[in-house]
C-alpha cells in the first residue's frame, strides 16, 4: 500500500487565515505578446490604445500598454491558490485601482494582506477580507484592490468569535495626478468612436448592441492563461455532482465580456481608472449570450486638456438584450435571473 | 427614466454611403508573435516559410513573412464595422493583391473608397462596391482589394435611382516584378513538399486528404482575433431567431483552412500573389469538416529562375471527401449544398 | 475529365520504410512567446520558472526556458506525417531526454534515423521503431528519443519476412552533468511549494487534487499549433465511420494535462530530465475530465548541492478521482479503462 501523501495544497481554509497576515502570492509572471494576442481572441476586445504600438505613440506611451483589464486577470490569478480555492462565494470589490501602466515584457506578482476576518452565523463559515498590492519587476505598484470571500471551515463545531469588518470607501479614492501620459494627437478615425468627455450627460444609458456568445473552450483557456485555478470553471466531473451541474465561467472574464461590448459607445475611453464596486449577480454558463448597457453615473473633470472622468455603471446581461431590461433589479430589490454583471467603474476618456 | 444615448455606432446603412466616399477604417494593428502562433493553432497552417526564421533565411527573407491570409484577416477586419455591419451577404471579391510583405512588429491599417452602388430592384437594399487599400507603418501597400456586398436600406421607401456598377477584371492584374526576394537555396526536405512549378500541369487536380473539423470556439477566437465584428459569428441568442438558428463561421476562416489543407501537394506555393474571384457558395457551421481540392488552372512563367506562378481554383467542401465531387455544380448551374468555397487565386511557388 | 495528381503525400507505409534509413523532417519552427502563451492557456500549466523571466533569473538562467513538454510537442509534432500518418496505434516511448534547454526566439527541427523494423503475423502491418534527435538553429541536441508505432501495410499479401527489433534501456541513461544551471536563489514562495527532494520518498503516493476537462477545441488547437496532422484528431467526419465516432485526442496533450494537474504536490519539479517509458493505456476525448495521481519510484540523488532527481511515475486518469483508483490494473493485469496514461519520468527538483 502505497503512502498517501500529505503534501497536496489543499488550499486555505477559513482557520488558516489571521489578521495582518502578509501572503507572497507565487507564480510571477511576464507578460508576452502572446497574452495580449489571446486577450483579443478571449474577449474580441477593440480599444485602439491596445492594439497598436503606431496609435499608442499618438498617445503619449513609447508603446502599446496592456488593456487593464488583463493586467488585473494575470495579476490577481495567482492569488486563487491562497485565498479562494476553498471559497463558498466571491462577494465583492471595493477601491480596485491601477497606479502604473504595465508593458509586454514587465513581469508581475501579487501580495496580499488579511485586513478582515468575520466568522459567519452558522459557524460554517467565514469571510476574509484581504488588500492585494500588484508590483511590476521595477516593484512598482500596479494593482491595488480589496475583496472578501467566503471560505469553508475545517471544523464547524470550532467557534472563534472572529468579528473584524474593515470598512471601503464607496468609491475608489482617484490619484492625485492621472498616471497617463499627455495625449500628443489622436485621430478619433482611429479609435473608432468620436464621442469625448464633454459628449456624455449623467444619466444617459447606452445600449450596446453586441452580444457574444461564450463557450466553454472559450472561457477555460482565458481562466487557464490567467493560472487562475479555481476548480469550480475546469472540473465539469466534479460540477456535474452540483446544482450546478456545470462548469462555472470566471467572472473575471465576464467583466472582460461586458468591457468588451462596451467599445461601441465608449471608444475613447480607453483607460479604467478604478473599480469601485462590483457584483456577480448571477453565473454565466457555456452558451450563454452576453449583452451589456451602460450608464453615466458621474462626470468628473479634471485640470487636464486631454483628458476627463466619467464613472459609468455598466450592467451584464445573459440571453436578452439591454433594451428589454429597464432596471437590474426585480421588484423585491433582487437582482433579475437575467443580470450577471453590476460594475460600478471610473474611466478616462478624450476630451 | 434613463436618456437612451445616439451615441451606439449601429452600422452604415445603403443610404449611408456615396460615391467616392472615402473611409478610413479604426483600429490600427501592430501585429505580434501572438497572432502568429494563434494563426498556426487556428488552423493548423504548416507552410514552412512563416514557420521559420532560419528558413525563411533560406528564402532570402531577414526573418518569417506572415502568412498573406493572417495579414489579411487582420487588416480587412477593421472595415467590418464601416462597410459590412448590417450587411445581408458578402457577395465577392476581386483584384486581390498582397503588394509587400508583413513581419512581426509591423502595424497595419486599412482605407477604403466607395466605387459604386447599385439600389436593388426590390427597394429594401443595395450593394456597396469598395476599393480598400492596406498599409503598413512606413505607408506601404501591403493589401489591395475589392469587395461588393448587399447592405439593408434604412428606409425601403425611399428611391434613389443609384446604378453604379464598377467594372472588374476577372483575374488581378499582375505586377511586373514580384515583391519576393530571390531564393537562396532551400532544403524541400524542410518545406515537407518535393514538387516544384515544373512538375504541375494544367487541368491537373489534387484531391486534398485531410479534412478538418470546426468547433465554435475555433471560428469565433479566430474572427476575435481579426477584431471583425460582424454579429452574425459571434451572438447565438441572435442567430437563434434566424433560418441559420446557429452562429456563421466568418468565410475568411473559412478560406484559411481550405489553404491549409491545400499544403499537402502545394507545399512549395508559399506565396499567395493574388486572389481573382472567392465566392462562398454555402455557410458553414460548428461541427462541419472542410474538405477541398484543387486544380491548376493555368501556368504563368516569370523572368525569374526560381520561382514561377500557378493560377488555381479550390473548392472548399463540407462534411465530403472531394474524391465524393466531381464538380462544385448541380445540373442547373448552382452550387451543391456540399460546395462552401470557390477561390480562384495565384500562387507563387519554387522553380 | 481532371487528370488526379499523384502529387498528395499519403504517408509512408510499413514498406515504406528500411533499417538504416534517414529522414529529415519538415516544418522547423521558430518558438515565439506566442506558442509559450498558448501552451499555458491550453494546459493551465504553472511551473514558475516557464512562467517569469525574473523567476528564471534566480534559477540562473538569462531568461525563462521552455516547458520541456511544450518543447517536445512542437519538435515532434513534425515526425507524424513522415511517420505515424498511417500509423494504428503509437507504441510506446523509451530514452527520451532533453540535452539542451529551448528559449523562445530559438528554431527548433527533427531527424530520424529507422531503428528496427518488425512485420506483424497477421500480415497487415508492421512496427517501426525510430530515433529521432532534435535540433535548435546551432545545431545543439535539444531531444532525444524513441518510439515505436504500428504502421499499415499497403499490401497486405506481400511477407517481407522483417524482424528487426532493437532493445531499448528500461530507464533513459541519465547524462554526467545536468544542463541545468546552477540555482542562484528561489523564494520558495514564488514557485508555490515549500517541499524539496529531501522531503519525499520512495512509495509516497501523491493524489493530486484538481481536475480538468478538456474540449475539442482546446486539444486540437493544441495539436494544430504543434502542426501535428494526424488525421485521427481533426476529422470527425472520418472519425464518425469508426468505432471511436469522435475526435480521438492527442496523447501528447493528455501527457501535457497530467503535467500539470502534478504541478501541485511537485511544485518544485520543474524540470524533466528524462521520460523512461510512457503508455497510452485508453483513449482519452472531448468531455473527458483528466485526473491524476504521482507515485515517487527513486530516489536519485547528484553532486550538487541546489537539485536532486525524483523518479516519477504519474497516472493518468479520466473522470475518476485518483482516491479511488488504487492500483491502475485489473485484476487479470489489462490497465482498468478509466487509465489514460501511465508516465514513468525523472525530474530534477530544487533541494
Amino acid at each position: 500500500m502505497a503512502k498517501i501523501s500529505n503534501k497536496i495544497n489543499q488550499g486555505n481554509y477559513f482557520e488558516d487565515f489571521s489578521l495582518n497576515q502578509k501572503i507572497v502570492h507565487p507564480l510571477p509572471r511576464t507578460i508576452s505578446e502572446g497574452d495580449v494576442s489571446l486577450y483579443i481572441a478571449l474577449t474580441g476586445s477593440r480599444f485602439a490604445l491596445h492594439s497598436s504600438d503606431e496609435l499608442a505613440k499618438d498617445f503619449g506611451y513609447e508603446k502599446r500598454p496592456l488593456d487593464d483589464l488583463l493586467m488585473f486577470h494575470l495579476t490577481f490569478g495567482k492569488s486563487v491558490q491562497d485565498i479562494s480555492l476553498n471559497a463558498i462565494a466571491n462577494l465583492g470589490y471595493a477601491e480596485v485601482s491601477f497606479p502604473n501602466p504595465v508593458f509586454i515584457g514587465d513581469t508581475v506578482r501579487l501580495e496580499t494582506t488579511v485586513i478582515g476576518l468575520k466568522e459567519n452565523s452558522n459557524g460554517k463559515s467565514g469571510n476574509v477580507y484581504v488588500h492585494s498590492i500588484g508590483y511590476n519587476q521595477k516593484g512598482q505598484e500596479i494593482l491595488n484592490l480589496k475583496r472578501w470571500v467566503m471560505v469553508h471551515k475545517k471544523n464547524p463545531q470550532t467557534v472563534l468569535g472572529l468579528n473584524s469588518v474593515p470598512s471601503f470607501e464607496k468609491t475608489t479614492p482617484l490619484p492625485k495626478e492621472l498616471n497617463i501620459p499627455t495625449v500628443k494627437s489622436v485621430d478619433k478615425q482611429l479609435t473608432g468612436g468620436e464621442f469625448v468627455w464633454g459628449d456624455y450627460e449623467v444619466g444617459e444609458r447606452l445600449n450596446h448592441i453586441e452580444g457574444i456568445t461564450v463557450d466553454d473552450s472559450d472561457h477555460t483557456l482565458a481562466t487557464k492563461l490567467y493560472q487562475n485555478n479555481a476548480k469550480v470553471h475546469f472540473n465539469d466531473h466534479m460540477m456535474k455532482q452540483t446544482p450546478m451541474n456545470e462548469r462555472l465561467m470566471y467572472g473575471g472574464h465576464v467583466i472582460s465580456m461586458v468591457r468588451t461590448i462596451s467599445f461601441n459607445g465608449l471608444q475613447n475611453a480607453q483607460w479604467i481608472v478604478a473599480i469601485n464596486s462590483g457584483a456577480h449577480a448571477n453565473p454565466t454558463f457555456a452558451g450563454d449570450t452576453i449583452y451589456a448597457y451602460s450608464e453615466i453615473v458621474e462626470k468628473i473633470d479634471t485640470p487636464r486638456d486631454d483628458i476627463g472622468l466619467l464613472r459609468i455603471r455598466t450592467v451584464g446581461l445573459k440571453n436578452i438584450t439591454p433594451q428589454e431590461v429597464e432596471s437590474p433589479f426585480e421588484e423585491d430589490g433582487k437582482y433579475k435571473k437575467c443580470v450577471v454583471l453590476d460594475l460600478d467603474y471610473t474611466v478616462a476618456i478624450l476630451k
